[in-house]
């Protein structure tokens, strides 16, 4: 029979990074392509510990259901932290555990989206926020990066993070609901805004009565010192915070949390609620066993220690491999490395790219416009730095290659 | 600052049972208001061994993102058994792993349903599905139930499950998208349809066109001996089919599954992508483990035992102790009773009950059109025997008191 799919599903495609991994099914490719962490770095002993833990701490209360907005513990011990990090107070009844932060976006998007609704995004964003979103047909405003006073649409622009002037547009203009932005270590570029951006932007917002959604995933894999100030704490009415246990404890356990006002709290918990009751309460119970009695900040510290060496690596084998016009955009943490290879179409690149035993995610995927053909996202947490190095020579031979054959033709 | 909340969930109220459960903190309650498994009957030894298991089986692997299907081996397994079960072959690229089966009317919502499309429900009907698809701002065309050629609308009809000849109707009208149906001792009603009533079904759904969900979480707690018909395994083409992990392993690893037609499945794969990524991959694991080294039948037998047993004693205890004109609807498997208690108004009978500590949900609750005032639903898995007698009686002193009062005014 013909079944009677919805607007927003008979048009979306499966995801173009899903199926790039799926299609490299040949082990031999290096593969940076995809935004795993890496899986040497999970804490398996300790989580074998609290696993333990758990099972004679909670009874069969381990195994029932639980309540819509999190395991209270996990919620207080996260209420402490954000408030103790961020220089702000709030109420373990503003943190919201989640399935994952995209749990946290297609919340968001069931609270604040009506039909062709306005959502402002930073260009590029990320992939899975742009598909969480689309779900409920709203209409996505790419606003460019770029300091405030300058006009031109030019790549350096994103060394700088979100144009103010041109969000502050946006965000005036009625059907825009809310700007999505990662400010730390985005992805796809690994960029961050700078202290005074973040002022600027959490002046803006109270200004303009404009709502922000800070997605904040890599924040805690910096390799500078400072904890970067969040949007949040500088207008806490005017921003939705999100983050996860993802990067820095185990993605497969689907933990992620929210912080924002109590009004959007209790929407988000209704939404919740009808979308999957709650989040799975075993791995909360372990989770909240790990961080009461496992040093997560020391844990941290290796991950980061261990993805700046691997960045760093990586960094200089593009120096040492890839033609001299090839920039590297800046990258103080995260996951991601964004790099323009100028006179190239990176989809056609790949092709080359994997003949070379290489993969990579082209940057336009990340734009809704089209932009950024000539530049790519590289993921360098997910191989070791032998094949980091390995895969930058087989890119910088596909690299080569490619203009060859673009001369003759 | 006015947050712009979407039209859905400036309308939506947090679920009335959920405010009833947080409501009735009085530990002296004896609470039929939920709807909780046994917490006595978790595999909790077994589970601690499935654990171990999968920590010595799969590595770090354990602990890194997965794929949005869910976990093959288990995808499989449940396809062999579902076939077995069912007589009929279906492939495991037919089963996805969501969050519970909750997070499956939420995905069927985003695949099917665009602002104002038509959705025809049992009535009365589980309200996690209606709270599910209401998020999509959905029409509700709530069915009677009743044999064919009963056109009468009275409480009787009840027993006979969804009346098709109004079912037919209602499809045939453009814009249903779909049905919505729980074939296997109901929520609310605990009662079925009958083999001869969900070939018809079959029949008639492959007739117009029409697509049917069924929702079946509570199939293997039957205190019969046959396995009971799926309308899938009648009319696959014309069927989604939806169980879970949570009535019959542990509802907190929020675990349940879906079988369609391979083209519903690939759309709801890209949905859940969108949603969550994928579910809880270190839960199916464990669950994985548990499945192929223990024997789930024997311990769904003995809930059933245990099942059955509480729905005799709290059948008995209506009968010795509730008013001669209170009528019990056939059960015969599931978590709940349903009770018809002539000339009053469930709503305001329950102060009265609360004062004389029992709870229970009122039936109006599952209806969108405010029916079954004087019907109520009862939970009988949640408490021990004695509990289940000793609430019997204090809803029976309630009901005196309640009937007395309403005389004297």
């Amino acid at each position: 029979m013909n079944y009677p799919f919805s607007h927003a599903l008979t048009h979306a495609k499966p995801s173009f990074i899903r199926e790039i991994l799926k299609m490299i099914s040949d082990p031999e490719i290096i593969s940076f392509g995809g935004g795993l962490p890496d899986a040497q770095l999970f804490p398996n002993k300790e989580i074998e510990q609290a696993t333990q833990l758990a099972f004679s701490n909670y009874g069969q209360s381990l195994y029932q259901y639980s309540n819509t907005e999190g395991f209270l513990p996990l919620r207080t011990w996260l209420a402490e932290r954000f408030s103790k990090q961020s220089n702000c107070q709030i109420n373990p009844s503003q943190v919201l555990i989640v399935s994952g932060s995209q749990q946290a976006l297609d919340l968001l998007g069931k609270v604040f989206l009506d039909n062709g609704d306005g959502v402002a995004i930073e260009s590029p964003s990320y992939l899975g926020a742009i598909q969480a979103f689309k779900l409920f047909n709203p209409v996505l405003h790419e606003i460019d990066s770029g300091s405030e006073d300058d006009k031109q649409d030019n790549n350096s622009n994103l060394t700088d993070g979100i144009n103010l002037n041109k969000l502050r547009t946006a965000l005036q203009q009625d059907d825009n609901k809310f700007f999505y932005g990662i400010p730390n270590f985005q992805n796809p570029t690994g960029i961050s805004y700078s202290k005074e951006k973040r002022q600027e932007l959490a002046n803006m917002l109270k200004e303009v009565d404009g709502l922000m959604i800070e997605d904040d995933p890599y924040g805690d894999i910096r390799f500078g010192d400072d904890k970067p100030t969040s949007v949040y704490s500088l207008a806490p009415d005017n921003v939705v915070y999100l983050s996860s246990f993802s990067k820095i404890f185990a993605p497969s356990f689907r933990l992620g949390w929210v912080v924002a006002p109590q009004e959007i709290i209790d929407k988000m918990v209704i939404a919740k609620q009808a979308t999957d009751l709650h989040s799975n309460f075993f791995a909360q119970a372990i989770l909240y066993e790990y961080l009461t009695n496992f040093d997560i900040d020391s844990h941290i510290q290796s991950i980061r220690l261990s993805y700046q060496n691997k960045r760093d690596v990586m960094v200089q084998a593009i120096e040492q491999y890839m033609p001299d016009d090839v920039q590297v955009f800046p990258n103080e943490g995260g996951m991601f490395l964004w790099i323009q290879i100028p006179n190239i179409n990176a989809f056609e690149l790949l092709d080359t790219a994997i003949k070379h035993k290489v993969a990579y995610v082209p940057g336009e995927t990340f734009s809704t416009l089209g932009k950024y053909q000539d530049q790519i996202r590289l993921n360098y947490t997910g191989q070791s730095t032998e094949e980091i190095v390995q895969g930058i020579k087989n890119l910088a031979k596909a690299v080569k290659e490619y203009r060859k054959d673009s001369k003759v033709a």
